[in-house]
C-alpha cells in the first residue's frame, strides 16, 4: 500500500475543502450572520492538517486499483469528518453526530436531514448544507483530478473508485481533460437551471440552493414543506432538470460535439425514459382513475423524477399515496438513474443488463451449446462487467438486508425501517411512514444514524471502496 | 419438444393422484362424512382424463432439460386443478379461485390459507389438505420416477427440475434406487414424528395432519390457533421435526449408510444450524432482555425453527413482537432450509456460497491476477453452478419485486404487500400484518390470489420450470 501518496490526496481533498468553505463565509458576510465564523474555524483546521500532507510529495509512484479505493474511501470519510464541523461549531445542530449524518447526506447527495425544522438554519448553513450536495454530485476527486499533478493510470484508479456506473469511459483520452469536460457541463446546467428560476420569480438564494439540491441529485430543501411552496412553473424546471442530471454525463458531451446520433442510441438513455414514463401513468392512473388520471400528470411526474434520479424532493405527502404507488417509488428507489449521472441507486444500466443476462441464460438452459452475445450500447457486455454487476448486486442486497435487521432494533415499524435502509442507501432522501417527506431521521438512535451513514457511503461510492476498506487482504503487505 | 412423452408423464400424474385421493376417501368413511363424495368425483375426473392418456405410449424417447422442466410445470398445475376440485364440489370452499390458491398452497408446502376459520372444515377436507403438503414435499414427481417406467437420462432432467438446491447429487448412481431411497427415509421419519405426538397424548388425526405438514414443511394446521393449543412436548418434537426436515436428506442417506464423518462435514448443515442459533439467541434477548431471555428460548425456537424451513406454523402471534425480531423472521424467509431438503426459500447452500463468492470478488479487485478456488463441502464449485446461483438470485428478486407491486394494488399497507409476497414466494405461510398468523389471505383481489399462486409455484420449483414454460425459446422447433 502506498500510503504516501494516500496521505498526499488527503492533503488535497483538505486543502480544497477549505477553499469551497469560503463560499459560505461569504454567504454569512452578506447577510452578516455570526456563524460565519464556524466556517473560519474549519478552514483553518483544514488547512493546518491538509497543508502539511502536502509538503511530503509522495517518493513511490506505485498506484494500483487498491489504493484508488482506498483514497476515495478514506477522503470521503475524512471530507465529512471535517465538513460536519461548522454545523457542531457554530450550534445549530448541537450533535456531532447529527452534523456528520446531515454532512454525509448532504455530500453522498442523499438529502435524508435529522432537521426537525430547516427554516430556523442561518443562510450560510442552508448554503453549505446544499453546496455539500453540488460538491458531491459530481465528485471531489474529480474536481481534484481536474487539477491534480498525477500521472494517467492514477487518475483512472481514482476515477473507475469514485465515478458511478458499472463500466467507466473517458470523454476524451487524457484523464484531465475529462474531468474538466465533465465540470464545465456541470457548472454550465448548473447556471442555466439558476437562471430559470431567477426568470420564475425565485429569490437569488433558493434560486442557488435549490438548484444545487437538484443538480447534485440530493434533495435538501430550505423549506419545511419542501418544493411544495414553489410556483408550478419552478417546479417544472425543477422536474426536467432533476431528470437532466439524472441522465449519463457522457451523452451531452456527445451532443455537445454533435454526435447526435451515438448520444441518442443510448439504450440506457431509452430505457431510463421509458420507465419514467410508465411510472408517471401508473402512479397518474392510480391517484386519479383512468378519467381523471391527467390532473395527477405534474404531480406524479415530479415525484417520480424525483425519486428516480434519488433526489428525493417532494412536492406532496406521498407517504399518503395509495399502496401501489408507494411500491413503484421504492423500486424506483433502487433502480436508480443512469451510470455516469449525479443519481444514485443500481443504476438504470446495470438493471438493464442483468434482464438481458436473464434471458441470455433462459435460452442457455434449453440449448447448452447456445452462445448468443450480449450487448449493451451497441457493443459487447465484457465477462468482466458481468462479473462486477452480479458481485455488487449481491452485495448491494446483502448490506441493505444487514442495515434493515440493525435499524429495526429501534422499534419503528417495518416500512420505516425498511424505507428507511432504502432512502440511505440510494441516496434518496425520504422514505416512507415516519422517514416520510413530511418526516425525518432525528428520532433514530446512534447506532441506526451511524448504519444510516454507512448506507449512504456506501451508495454513492458503489459498496466496493468502503468493503475493500474493511478487508483485510488490502492491509497486507 | 417431445409433446408424447410430456402426455405421457401427464397420465400418470392423473392416476397417482387418484390413488392418493382414496386416502381422504377413507377418511370420510371413518367419520361418515358427506363431503367424502367430492374427492371419488375428483378420482373419475382424474382416471377418465389420466388413463387415456397412459394409453398412448410415446414412440420417441427423445428427452432433454426443456422436457423436463416444461413436465415439471405442466405436470404441478395440472395436479393442482384437479386437487383444488374436491373444496369446490363439496362447497367447503365455495370460490374455485379460492380452492385453486388453498390446494398449491399445499403441495408448494407454503401453508397460505383463504380460510378465516379452519375448523369448520370436515375432516376429509383437513385430512386432504394437510396429505398435499406431506405429497408436496418431497415432490410427485419423484414418487413418480420410484415407480415410472424411463430410462436414466429423463429420469435425471425431471429431478433436476423437481428438486431444490443448486445442484443434484444422486444418492446412488441408479435414480429410480434414489426415489424409493428418499421415499422410503421420508415414510420413515414421517412415522416417527407421528409416534411421538401419539406418545404425547395427541389425537390420531392430529398428530397424523400435523406431522404432514411439519414433514413437508408446509403449515397448515387443523386449529385456529395454529400449534398454540398443543402441549410444550409436541411443540418441542414439532421444532425438532421441522428442522429436520429442513435438512437435505443426502444427509440422513450417508448416516443411515453410517457415512457420519462425510455427513458432519457438511457446510450448509453447519451454517444452516448456526443460523438458526444466532436467530434464536437474538429473538429471545430481544423478546426478554438479557435477564430474562432464557425463558423466551422456546417460544423464539419454535418461530425461527418455522420460518428458516418455511414451515409457517406459529405457537404466538410474532406479527406483535418488536421489528427487530420480526426483521429476521422476514430475513429467515429468504433464506430458507437446506437444499434437498422440503423447505423452501433460497437455500441456505446458495446463500453461503453467494458469500464466498463476495470474498473473492474483494480479493480479485485488489489482485487481478489472484486465482481463489472456491470450495464447498469440500469441493470446487463449478462455474456452472455459480452462473445459475446468480441468475436464481437476480431472478428471485425480479419475481419478487414484480409481485409485491402488483399485490399491493389492493392497497393494503406496504408491510402486508411485501411480506404477502415474501411468503409466498418462499413458500413460508404467514407474513406480517394483515397476514400475520392470526390473519389469512381471504381479503385480497383474485389478482393478487393469482399472483400469489404463481409465486408459490415459482417458489417451490425454484423459477425456472414455469420461467421456461412461459419463454417463447421453449416452444421454438
Amino acid at each position: 500500500m502506498n500510503k504516501s501518496m494516500i496521505q498526499y490526496i488527503i492533503g488535497w481533498i483538505l486543502t480544497v475543502e477549505a477553499a469551497l468553505l469560503t463560499f459560505p463565509v461569504i454567504v454569512a458576510a452578506i447577510y452578516r450572520e455570526k456563524s460565519g465564523y464556524a466556517f473560519l474555524i474549519t478552514i483553518g483546521i483544514c488547512l493546518l492538517a491538509g497543508v502539511p500532507l502536502l509538503l511530503h510529495r509522495p517518493k513511490s509512484k506505485l498506484f494500483f486499483a487498491k489504493e484508488g479505493f482506498v483514497s476515495v474511501a478514506i477522503g470521503w470519510i475524512i471530507l465529512s469528518i471535517t465538513g460536519a464541523l461548522p454545523f457542531y461549531i457554530s450550534g445549530e445542530i448541537p450533535s456531532y453526530i447529527d452534523a456528520l449524518f446531515e454532512v454525509i447526506s448532504g455530500f453522498t447527495t442523499t438529502g435524508s436531514s435529522i432537521l426537525t425544522d430547516v427554516e430556523v438554519l442561518s443562510y450560510c448553513m442552508l448554503f453549505w448544507r446544499s453546496f455539500t450536495h453540488w460538491i458531491g454530485g459530481m465528485g471531489i476527486l474529480v474536481f481534484i483530478l481536474a487539477i491534480l499533478p498525477m500521472t494517467g493510470g492514477e487518475r483512472m484508479h481514482i476515477l473507475r473508485a469514485e465515478s458511478p456506473g458499472p463500466s467507466i469511459q473517458k470523454l476524451v483520452p487524457k484523464i484531465k481533460s475529462s474531468a474538466i469536460l465533465l465540470y464545465a457541463l456541470y457548472i454550465g446546467m448548473t447556471l442555466l437551471q439558476i437562471l430559470l428560476h431567477f426568470i420564475g420569480g425565485m429569490s437569488v438564494f433558493d434560486a442557488i440552493t435549490i438548484t444545487f439540491g437538484t443538480a447534485g441529485t440530493g434533495g435538501f430543501a430550505i423549506k419545511n414543506s419542501s418544493i411544495a411552496g414553489y410556483s408550478i412553473y419552478n417546479q417544472v424546471v425543477i422536474t426536467i432538470f432533476m431528470l437532466l442530471f439524472g441522465i449519463n454525463f457522457n451523452l451531452y458531451y456527445l451532443l455537445l460535439f454533435r454526435k447526435f446520433k451515438i448520444a441518442l442510441k443510448s439504450e440506457e438513455l431509452r430505457y431510463y425514459l421509458l420507465i419514467v414514463f410508465i411510472s408517471v401513468i401508473l402512479i397518474s392512473i392510480n391517484l386519479g382513475g383512468i378519467r381523471n388520471f391527467l390532473s395527477f400528470i405534474h404531480v406524479a411526474a415530479f415525484q417520480v423524477a424525483s425519486i428516480i434520479t434519488t433526489t428525493g424532493y417532494a412536492t406532496t405527502d406521498f407517504n399518503a399515496w395509495p399502496t401501489f404507488s408507494k411500491s413503484i417509488l421504492v423500486f424506483l428507489m433502487f433502480i436508480g438513474a443512469c451510470a455516469g449521472s449525479t443519481g444514485g441507486g443500481i443504476k438504470v444500466s446495470r438493471i438493464v443488463i442483468l434482464f438481458k443476462a436473464l434471458g441470455k441464460e433462459l435460452s442457455y438452459l434449453i440449448h447448452k451449446r447456445s452462445v448468443k452475445i450480449l450487448k449493451f450500447n451497441g457493443s459487447k457486455i465484457e465477462h468482466e462487467t458481468m462479473r462486477s454487476i452480479n458481485v455488487f448486486f449481491v452485495f448491494y442486497i446483502v448490506i441493505f438486508t444487514a442495515s434493515v435487521i440493525l435499524i429495526s432494533l429501534d422499534n419503528f415499524d417495518f416500512t420505516t425501517s425498511f424505507t428507511a435502509a432504502a432512502a440511505t442507501l440510494n441516496n434518496v432522501g425520504p422514505g416512507l411512514e415516519v422517514v416520510g417527506p413530511t418526516g425525518n431521521f432525528s428520532s433514530f438512535s446512534n447506532l441506526s444514524k451511524i448504519v444510516m451513514m454507512a448506507n449512504m457511503l456506501a451508495g454513492r461510492l458503489e459498496v466496493f471502496p468502503l468493503m475493500l476498506l474493511f478487508s483485510p487482504h488490502t492491509w497486507k503487505k
